[in-house]
């Protein structure tokens, strides 16, 4: 690690990930942003692309070809998802840490990988190595990651939500619902018609009900906490807004419990999840811009369903944020490094 | 009933309820507005408040005590819970016909309305005479009613998206959940400021988890559907849009059935309910400022688990346009007189 | 014209300005949709792009070569710049009748639209033939004319707000500014990034202030309107909602005027012209979805400086709407026909 | 100062100023917060009202009768028009420095300001002394000033537009425009049916055109630049977003200059005003919750109006992030001390 910290490479890095990871670099003590690389805006100031990072990132786009990743000690992926792939052998063998915040190395079984993302997986054997980067569950094999995989933006909100139910196993496995609500910069900054103002303001509807790519990422995940196949229905929708995630998640109880403490406990030494008193509805403006998820518990009537109401943003804790807190874990500083934005409110 | 039409007679009207049923009514071909009362706004010129009515409304909201409602034929209250219970005894007794499109006629237990509502119940009697009205439920009773109750906005697109499963008996009664988000004009012109762009803008939150009053007005309806009481988990949420309402529903099949043709049949006859493509993802955009239920169904992964998407504009087919339908039917008109407009798109 | 009225074809029609066109139309007594042609979505039902036509228009999108347009009364062109010219003539000398809601026969000065529009013309004759289609001004000539250029957004707001002034030549008509400010619908149904939702949401700014392709067609307008040439600043800017056009324009009194009683009598005949109170500032909601321009003028502290408020809906007044206005003028219809919708408020 | 650096109290703190204060402060190294008072919200926790704070801030809103705010090294006032007057004399007197950043000391006229604000002035010879605190132009007196007038959101947005232009004596003083517009916070934190979601979203207008109390302002400080009386034309406008003023200006030139250079050379020593490069259009999202300014100068068709384009984020350079600044001036800290955040985009 140089004296100015740990040298960073991001690849990609012109979506809203990109710009997102830009803002939470720049206000970190402890990084020292050496390339960012993109083919098709080399040459271009990252500030003339993103007019908020004037004045703080004077770095340019430069060609992948001839970028110094390999000489940094951790290189971002801010892709679209199969880029990762293609690349990190090479820069993990130079001994470069890898933080990949597509989609790459998520899922464990290759085949399955492979039939929700449409092609061929050109390293699975770093996805063995590879450690699913959600902090409150796997910190300690970050740690020493090579290579980490961070997670999607619902499947955070929804394994963060389900998690006190399923490791204390007091829920009905088979028939989790996750009824999840996204603002439209999870679809990136790519032009679609779907994504226009014109198309997704004042409006809502859900989409992919019928199949959607966070569902195996989400099932591998809750499966890992039960110690068994779980069976989960995911629902997502668009909802007009830029950022935020709201997962609104139901599950049969099969077991009497203090939920309210059950979830304060299991959260309390975590930085980045809030358990919000009992009663209350998190808004997802109250994490805009921030690392946090806030999660509400309740039971409805008293009855045998639980309702978890868990919010991120999707670009900081489900994205960029929770990139960050990688890297802090990863490289050794305090895990709330950099991360201590409040969220914009209004 | 006059040469014109039906005359009518509206109690309250200054809120978006109000607005949205002189919108359509200033296009029904055989209605004649008489009068409109607000005891805060009496003098005030009904397009002075609103001013897309310009040039279409020349009434001005006149004092609900010196108001000429008992010559009508017809009185709609647009007015908050608790007003129409009051007067709705002396219009009826003087053989003017009641639509009320707030809550008081709503619940058949006066007692569970008392505990929702707050208040004691002014005139349980036309309690028990009021017919709910859901057209695709109550068409026939909703014809000779003097006094019809309309449905709430969550209600109706809840009701309907569950009413071929619960009719069918192919689903889990005591496990049905409802997870319904809304527009910010569900909540009324009424100053506060959780409703304010500054606050509900760029947000999204659930709120009544611990309760909300259409829960038993659901479970009412779903009730009489089943046969038999039902259970009900009732998530709504507020989205940052104007109007419209997206209920995704929830429940556990307990017997095989094509549920595609099983909701095109049920609602083959009727006009304002579209069963869309199976694998559809109805926009509530798409019933934006027009009197339509979209439904679609979904059975993910071919599990035990089928969920309903159902959109309507919560002041149209969830508050106006149907208290609209209801006026049809109830003076003979066709169904669809003076509810014709297309949805606003984009 | 057959006894169902005009028989209509449609160029194009995938736009927004196309849905709008479908929706007025479906809604209109006297014509009869005979054909919509789109390269690009051939065989698609029309119905199927835009949901807020299920049900009311069965049509599909046919192949332009295949189509029957030269049996049409009258062709619809809602395409891109540059299609009209290419097919007017061939439609013209079959004895249909056009209106371009393009820009291809606005401009009286060819090589100043090719310069603005970077093509070379392909039907410079028919472009002196072509009547402009701001019915508040060209009525008479619009009733007979083969072909009407049907005016862009921005044009029809900015020239109905400055109206009454440059005919009563009371203003300094060199140092004309209009401040104007657009819903994102005025960009197109077009896949871009800076209208994506995430983009355009919670952001205001403005664009083109070094040059707009509405400024020269605005400035052939007030010009005709002064007798001579004008000199104007167009500033257009991009505001974050879907629907509506708000221009605020500036002009120095050379003479002292009655400026409430000016407009008022103006626009007295005029039915989509609706001159407010002295004192208000119309709402863009207040016309949303309807075909009205809805003006305020100020003088603030009684200075030299006068202040017009021009609000239209840019999809309605501001292009399918003004079309179809123009279509009851050319076939002798009432010119409100089919145009009696309300605005959608809230 | 103590050690933990300077000790700060807030008189009211519940509206959008205070939250955006209070999460600047949050973040600043040298600033203890001591009490934050509010007569209404008295015994609450800061963090209840806003949940943005959880974790961050832990003190409760005090009983103004009972706090300490006479022992504090400085006093900001976030309260509504008219309450800092009542007990500034008192603090003042105690040694305490001031903050007012609500209106009551920022019109050196106090007759005028009684005028416009309608009620008689408390302290008519503090208005006197204070200082306004727009550092780019008053610098020096900030650095002593016991109290400050922190400056409007329109006025810091449309003088600092207009500084150069101004200095420089290069335009027609008499005839200055200032069409600005501006997010719904900027109408504070107060429940009114004009500010509502279901109102001013979708939507746009002008207000005030007759009259707003932020023209006196603007006009006594860009009289100050001119140095002599100036004439302005200001009319401000509604826009459907959260945050952000976006003011757009003209002035007719009398002289030639280079704009460009006068510009960048007026601000080059200005950490928060930046002047975009010539043809720059700014986005008020590009300083979404960032204490900047950034301006762009245009002069279209080489004409005689030169068109300024002026965006702020009202609550951070428009309130909170200004009274920060001047904070960091009185207190001898670097002037960016806890305003390095960068804007959030998107």
């Amino acid at each position: 690690m140089a004296k100015n910290g740990v040298t960073i490479g991001i690849v990609g890095g012109t979506g809203y990930t990109g710009v997102e990871l830009l803002r939470l670099l720049a206000q970190h003590p402890k990084c020292e942003l050496k390339a960012i690389t993109s083919r098709k805006e080399a040459g271009l100031g990252v500030a003339e692309l993103f007019p908020n990072l004037r004045g703080r990132i004077g770095l340019k786009f430069s060609d992948p070809a001839k970028s110094e990743l390999a000489r940094c000690d951790l290189v971002f992926f801010a892709t679209p998802n199969g880029v990762a792939m293609e690349q990190a052998r090479t820069l993990v063998d130079a001994g470069v840490r890898i933080i990949d915040i597509a989609a790459d190395f998520r899922l464990k079984d290759v085949a399955l990988w492979e039939k929700w993302y449409g092609v061929k997986h050109a390293c699975p054997d770093l996805v063995a190595e590879a450690v699913y980067g959600l902090p409150e569950i796997h910190r300690e094999r970050i740690r020493e990651a090579r290579l980490v995989a961070n997670p999607g933006c619902y499947p955070t909100a929804v394994q963060l939500g389900f998690l006190p139910l399923l490791e204390a196993g007091i829920v009905d496995m088979d028939h989790l619902i996750a009824d999840a609500k996204s603002g439209v910069s999870g679809a990136g900054r790519r032009a679609e018609v779907h994504t226009l103002l014109a198309e997704a303001s004042d409006n809502f509807k859900a989409y992919g009900v019928t199949g959607h790519r966070h569902e195996p990422e989400i099932a591998q995940g809750l499966s890992g906490l039960a110690g068994r196949a779980i069976g989960l229905v995911f629902v997502p929708h668009l909802a007009p807004m830029i950022r935020g995630i709201h997962a609104t998640l139901y599950a049969r109880l099969t077991a009497k419990s203090d939920l309210q403490a059950l979830y304060e406990n299991r959260f309390a030494q975590e930085t980045f999840v809030d358990v919000m008193p009992a009663g209350s509805h998190p808004d997802t403006r109250s994490v805009r811009g921030a690392n946090f998820c806030r999660i509400a518990v309740h039971q409805p009537g008293a009855g045998d369903t639980v309702v978890v109401l868990s919010v991120i943003d999707n670009l900081v804790k489900g994205a960029a944020g929770q990139a960050v807190q990688n890297m802090n874990i990863m490289f050794g500083f305090p895990e709330s490094t950099g991360l201590e934005q409040l969220a914009l409110l209004p």
